[in-house]
């Protein structure tokens, strides 16, 4: 415990760029490097999730992701759930290069209310081309419009906001009984963002099949400025894989996937979220920069379009190759957002380790 | 305690930046948050203060900022209270660009003498607005303009300077016996610049209804290339908030409110003053980009226009919306520069707060 | 140990920048300073080496660095052992600005395959010019090519690549049994890189006369970015320095040379390379700025050519001066660029010492 | 202590920019601050130094210097003891604007000899002017010029170089026995730099009336890049203050001057350099903006012309004012490069002290 002042303790914490990865004695083939990865009924060939972000997952991306063997989820209270088609609107907000006219017409579009049927529909649509299916809702939305994400038969529901607490206290509107909610549900949940031991373990009683660590939005979001809040990730990480391992304990054996989502802007980012504790990470700046995302090379997050207090801001990236060059290379360029597995599959080898779960165990170092 | 080296210790000291606040279990509905402000006889809708500066706070912007609900503090030493009518001064000021030039035309302008008509004027004209009247004199000042104050009714005196002691000694001129003059006075005091436990204590003993903790100024403060004084704000707000402790119980429960002045340039600061321990944030920064600032996007403080030893330099900003906007919102920006009382409000909700007093406990950590 | 969360502890490493060397009450003269090096049959003027890099290292400047009185190693994986002439396609990579189609271009110029008479004609060209001969392999290469080297009559074999351990554990391919391997050759092997304590004394116990402590190419390298691992080169060196002393004791006395690999680009890092325990030093981007650098003022290392994943960068330098210039002045520069020879022998007796393997004594300090 | 490695340990140190200066409860008038400095027979009106370097102090402005209240010390090797009038070459410097072309020019023309005669004429027009005398030498040719020295009847002889140790040890010149040399001259003596509590203390021994640390030149310096070696200021004044209490002790009462000299760039860099128990601070670099400095606004110290291993830089500034402003003000800048004298003096009443030497005792924190 630090002393910040004679009436407040604080503890100090680490973010990725804190933290480094270090080898051991031995190493490892690559080839022998196991990547695959499984919750409740799914298994997937590498731990990355694609975020539920309108600049990274559009029903099509959502499909190629899935073709490539990985997750993608499909953001419901985006663009694609409120408007027919979004396509055009989606080409003019790549028109606008100014960052504060870009919030400002952000603000306008996602004024237009969500449409029950145009959730069913891009559902279907995922479903129909043969991949693991998944949605993503606010808390604030998810009594409204979870039934009828249940019904479209979806693999996982993702209830994501900034900071989802199992104990959401109300007078003002009907809160959320997450527990109840889940239970209520015949799919596998996955929840977050969360940031703390206690915050964790209690979204893991509430019979989540995964948690999000952090806040998600990489390089976009800028809460610290707005709202003084903050999570290193390295920290939150190592913390949440505590409640892990605790609620598996206190459950008789439940394991809870820990899923990283926020700070994972390259790939050496992605295996650090794993040496903290990680199962599997969900990634959205690196998927921002492909030439077949939505976004056109922009890159935005929910809090970037919130009417009274935006907390992000619109990025811009040059597209720097395919999905599939992102995900599995040939890269070219060595400031890791290509060749995603590629990378996290060296960095184990480099390492010694050829199962995740037991990279999670690897020598991490802080650098002073 | 830290060596320097042999000779010399030192405690570690923290800043805004250094810190940040970690949401807990719980979230709350920001319709439940209440942000209102009781010190002395007065309730404001928000614990946020506008800064006795010339570049924020004219006559004119004291009303409008106290009709939004908050105080605002005309500066007693500035142009308001040399000049009739500063306005063509002002827009002279704002022509100048180069920082070193409006150094020197501020040095000269703020030669002219303060007039005690004047001073009487302006607070009568805040007073016939119906919005609480504040004004500031420095302490070299209090006992000169001290009585023209209290004359003219104001709700608070401010005494604001650089480092004010409760005990300053001098052989050369008749100090200003601080405990004296504010027993004399007959309306509520807030004093300060502190930033220590022990100064801030002996402010306390004086009787002031509220201390200021930190030299002001924000971004346009240059103390600590000058003096080599500087006061990190975390661990001073920290260390003042124990003392505010201690005092309550040595006087049987008077309670000093804790003003943080300085450094809060974006409402995310705002947040982690009170995290640490301040019962109220006064503002200066993001008020000075308002659109009716007086200083027309520039902004600088009693520092900047020192005749011998400027220790301050003007600082320009574009203007980002109305004093409402930035006070109320809607922000168009993820800057911490827009929607001061949303962000607030936002803030405690997400961390699981509904009371200002509570939201002095919540958690914070150290980032590395 | 330090808890990153309540999952995970770690240690805080330092590198070149976070240290200083300080000055004892002892000054010494510079013309007392004895620089010599020797390592198994071979002593050299001074303890850098050239690494084996194609940007720096051609047979031409292997025999120039070797007259110089060091010891330079050429790149047998390079274009030198792939291609009968490499300058055309040397001056064609020179003339490509742009680093992102450097590195498409490095990838395909790399792709050529190595000859093995083209490296048993380039140590003959070197031996014949009357210096230390040594050429270096890849661990994945050595068992192809390691006879060859061996009949060529190297005075050093060097094994170097990213994180090469004594245990690497294969079901995919036939795994460089290391101990083996040197144990079958009749020349002295230098081997690495190595990060760790635990690491480098395995590398220690087989065999090698020295071990390469980092992952070279300073500049260069974001194999941080790319896999998340990272080696702090003051904790590291201070680390395998500590494995070098304990296989001292374990191996009845043989002393393991441990040279320093990896962000030594000015000469104070050199001398803080010895600072923390290292016996010699392998430089590059310092040699790259040469007029005779075969990179012609570019430079890069085989992880910038890696076909799927490449983790380095080609970067670009103006030339400074003349080889021999760079090596022992006269200087024109303070940036710790020129004259390393003459820099490192001023530290030591600006620091009271004249011998290396004392001045590995030397105090330092961490700067805040 | 830290651990760098499992072989190396260190302490960990701090530059004046870690530090930051606290007021106390206590404040006092500027009125009442006494500014004197005593040491030996002489006493100045304020404890700044003019540091011997050829781009502030010429006899004219060692004069001027002089007449102000301060001490200038003049540079007995530099160009007013090479050449008769190098007014034309400090012209012709002064229109280089290219550092490494600077450096080059530099080295030639301090290769012209130092001539014994120019020492003695030098010395003479400043005695003079009626103000008190000071030449610098370096240790090196402190045997050669300093009977010549000390027949110009100085009041100080100061002896400065990189790294001044009582204890040279060489067998290839014969050095400077410190003790013996000091003791045999007749004038009081200044010695430096040094950086560390035990080599302070031998310097202490030598009978130095006052001995300098840090190694001068503030920004222009480049020894870390090129040496590894480098001396935060804070920890060295701390630890030499130290050696100076116990040696206080031992010699039964000779109080010696610790003096600081290196990174000093802003007037509370010299507040914080008493703060850390230094007595007076040597400066370079703000005089070197005055409009009468003989650098014509560079700024260069003996380390930018070494003729093989340069450890220094030419720096460019813009004159802010006369060396009188710069001394006294009035500033028209914030930034502490004018009235350093009024800063200090504004310092120590801010934090509530009168006297220099009770100064040392002033709080001081670290930025974390």
């Amino acid at each position: 415990m630090i002393e910040i002042g004679r009436a407040k303790r604080a503890t100090r914490v680490y973010s990725f760029d804190d933290i480094a990865i270090v080898p051991t004695r031995r190493t490892r083939s690559v080839g022998d490097v196991k990547m695959s990865w499984t919750i409740d009924a799914l298994t997937f060939d590498f731990p990355i999730i694609a975020a539920p972000m309108d600049s990274v997952m559009s029903p099509a991306t959502a499909i190629a992701f899935g073709k490539l063997g990985g997750l993608g989820i499909l953001n419901l209270e985006g663009l694609w759930t409120r408007y027919e088609d979004p396509t055009p609107l989606l080409a003019e907000l790549a028109e606008i290069s100014d960052p504060v006219s870009a919030t400002r017409r952000l603000q306008e579009v996602y004024a237009e209310p969500i449409k029950g049927e145009l959730i069913t529909e891009r559902m279907r649509q995922i479903r129909e081309a043969g991949v693991p299916v998944a949605g993503a809702l606010s808390p604030q939305r998810a009594v409204e419009f979870g039934p009828i994400v249940e019904k479209a038969a979806v693999d996982f529901f993702v209830i994501r906001g900034t900071t989802v607490s199992a104990e959401h206290v109300s007078s003002v509107d009907e809160p959320l009984n997450l527990k109840q909610f889940i239970y209520s549900l015949d799919v596998p949940v996955i929840v977050g963002g969360c940031a703390t031991y206690q915050s964790a373990l209690h979204l893991m009683r509430t019979g989540a099949a995964g948690v999000l660590v952090g806040f998600g939005g990489a390089a976009t979001r800028k809460t610290r400025n707005v709202l003084g809040v903050e999570v290193p990730m390295a920290s939150a990480i190592a913390d949440v894989a505590a409640a892990r391992r605790d609620y598996l304990d206190e459950s008789g054996g439940r394991y809870v996937h820990v899923i990283a989502d926020g700070g994972l802007g390259r790939s050496g980012d992605i295996a650090k979220a794993i040496a903290c504790g990680a199962d599997a990470a969900m990634v959205s700046t690196p998927l921002a920069r492909a030439e077949e995302a939505p976004g056109h090379g922009h890159h935005w997050g929910p809090e970037a379009w919130h009417p009274r207090l935006p907390r992000g801001e619109r990025a811009t990236f040059g597209p720097v190759g395919t999905l599939e060059e992102i995900m599995f290379g040939p890269s070219h360029t060595p400031d890791g957002t290509m060749n995603l597995v590629g990378a996290l599959r060296k960095s184990m080898a480099t390492c010694g380790y050829t199962e995740v779960k037991e990279f999670q165990r690897v020598e991490v170092v802080v650098r002073d």
